[in-house]
């Protein structure tokens, strides 16, 4: 059964990847042609599977099984749009697996005791308007309705981009579902990282969408000429924010739930012969503990200001960024790995360190997430790449969670 | 004495720096009209000081304090060019300062056993044509001709520059001086660094200019997403970028004759949420001491290449650039740290970390030089500084050389 559900699978996810102005991966946005397109295939497949399909004012595509009225729903699903340049699975491959699934179901005749609704979202990656997630926070009732007025490169608003495709902004507000009615968000994707192909694992339990934060250091020393300038001297602001990226690492090293990042960091004025006045750098951090992550930004900090003292380097730091962690409901996690473990795969757990629609909709409802293995962890890059077998066990893990969830 | 001449010092680059295009700083290139306005400010108080006036087909003003033939000539001087918005210092106070101390002898009546010529070299900074030092090398007789066809970035050659200054390129190389009849070259330069402000000291004399020599690395490790990569599987290029940086910076601690500067790092992507696939960067060396650089230059290549290898990167090293040191004269050294005591002030050896007229003219002959404190150590800036005091003690040490030089 698996493997022919995942060439379906890989099938669908092949001419939904199509729906792309660029030639070179998937580049497809909210609210343009490429998007009508990819909808246009979702509806027909959802059809297909017995689901009763609409798009609400946000721009969510829902597909509905529909178990009768004064049943509870669960959400599926994942984001349709992709970066610049994208990969074919990123997000889409979470609404195609649990259609292919429901899919299933419905041509075995089975009734389900709730209803489920499989969610393809607009707008996750957050590419093209300066604001993401409007979906699943119009869901949640956390929309900040002023981000519908914010523009495009091209001077669109998501406002005027909502009308063209057809829908009323100005009822976005009556798209809030009510918490009780609904049993929980259950989201597919790639991994986006390495570890489940580094442990020889297709599939994996989330256990929380990871908290972040980021540090922007700007150490000042005085330029100078590299030539004339000895060591002792000198005040390079370089050498200061060489010791706090090692630093850095160092501690997200012994830490085991803390990741450290230094992955920006400008020199000024960045010529060989000139000792550096000033870095500015930033250190990100994500931990699905929130504690962890917190203290390990303020040891940070204070490293970072002693370091500068003791260099007679000046030193600005602000946390510039931070989100805390969601993590997924125990019973979720629990029917998730039940699945996996039904088609005798070993049951894996780890922490999403990439924000997902699921960070979302935690605010409405408890939040689960399955993890599908992705060739060398690469995302966001046309080479993307998730296996039919894999997606075959992870279809094939929904279907027995469908089967198996108590309403 | 002391504090007049060092005013009159300051009066003449006054007038200098407004030989320049900008109006912030000195911008002062070779073969230009604020070139020619310079000459004839130093043409007239050369004159006045009793020197012969000349320029020959390199571009150098010559003033010759004559002593009759079949004396030896001592040769003195510096540039007269300056860096794009530079200081009203750099290179010219080299060719003032010996033409005031040779105008107060001439007042007293002074006859020395030896001619001096004053030297002001056309380009030492090699801003405006992509090469440098052409009026030294051509009297070393060390010119590659073939640069006189370089173009600067309004594709003028320097042929016709020199030929629009009314000067003949091709007996460029009839301006090779034969050793036999040069006593030695002596620059007076500000020193360009901090270490005689350090000192408390108004002059110092150069040990040696230090070789130099830069390596180009490139760290390639592995480009990710900093939330789904574990530490353990990441390959940074920045990390390990950093930990060449601290060790450079150690190594120079170490060894006292050694300096070391990673001047440029340029990280890819370079986006806060990206482990770093890329780092380029350049470490330069400076020493005294060729040994010393090479061994550490070598040692640091080993570094790299072993941090490369543990952290599984791949490690590209070049040494794009070397240069060896130019020893000063001792007894040109001796003779300067005669000359500063005999006006009470301490002697203080220094090494010149930048290049000099004096490098190219030890292939002529045996070079000194003479440092004068600059105000903290700023120089290639509109604040760049010497006080009419120290000035002052400098063309007194001149002076006092002169009447003590044997020929």
């Amino acid at each position: 059964m698996t493997h022919h559900l995942g060439q379906r699978a890989q099938e669908y996810l092949k001419q939904l990847a199509e729906c792309s102005i660029s030639e070179t991966g998937v580049t497809r946005f909210p609210f343009t042609l490429e998007h009508k397109r990819a909808n246009a295939l979702l509806t027909t497949w959802m059809e297909e599977a017995g689901l009763s399909v609409r798009i609400d004012d946000a721009g969510t595509l829902i597909g509905r099984y529909d178990a009768g009225n004064n049943t509870k729903t669960l959400l599926m699903g994942s984001h349709q749009d992709s970066v610049k340049q994208g990969g074919a699975y990123d997000g889409i491959m979470g609404i195609v697996l649990p259609v292919i699934a429901l899919d299933y179901l419905n041509r075995q005749g089975v009734k389900l005791p709730f209803s489920v609704e499989v969610l393809a979202f607009a707008d996750e990656e957050g590419v093209r308007f300066p604001t993401a997630l409007v979906g699943p926070r119009a869901l949640a009732g956390t929309l900040d309705e002023s981000v519908i007025d914010r523009k495009d490169k091209d001077g669109i608003t998501l406002r005027s981009a909502l009308l063209n495709f057809g829908l009323q902004p100005e009822k976005i507000s009556q798209l809030k579902r009510n918490p009780g009615d609904i049993l929980g968000f259950i989201e597919t994707h790639i991994e986006q990282g390495p570890v489940l192909e580094h442990e020889g694992l297709p599939l994996g339990v989330v256990s929380a969408i990871s908290g972040i934060e980021r540090h922007q250091l700007t150490f000042t020393g005085q330029a100078a000429h590299a030539g004339t300038v000895p060591m002792h001297l000198r005040k390079d602001a370089l050498a200061a924010a060489a010791i706090i990226t090692i630093e850095a690492e160092k501690l997200a090293i012994k830490l085991p739930d803390l990741l450290a990042t230094v992955g920006q960091l400008d020199v000024t004025p960045n010529v060989p012969n000139a000792v550096p006045g000033r870095v500015s750098m930033m250190i990100e951090l994500r931990s699905p503990n929130d504690e962890v992550r917190e203290k390990a930004g303020d040891k940070l900090q204070t490293f970072a200001k002693e370091t500068a003292q003791l260099r007679g380097l000046g030193c600005e730091i602000s946390k510039t960024y931070s989100q805390t962690a969601t993590h997924c409901d125990h019973s979720l996690q629990l029917a998730i790995a039940r699945a996996i473990a039904a088609s005798n795969n070993p049951v894996y757990q780890l922490p999403s360190g990439a924000t997902h629609d699921a960070s979302a909709m935690a605010d409405l409802t408890r939040v689960a997430m399955l993890f599908v293995r992705c060739k060398k962890g690469i995302s966001h890059n046309p080479a993307e790449y998730a296996s039919d077998e894999d997606m075959g066990l992870a279809i094939e893990a929904l279907i027995e969670l469908l089967g198996d969830l108590q309403c």
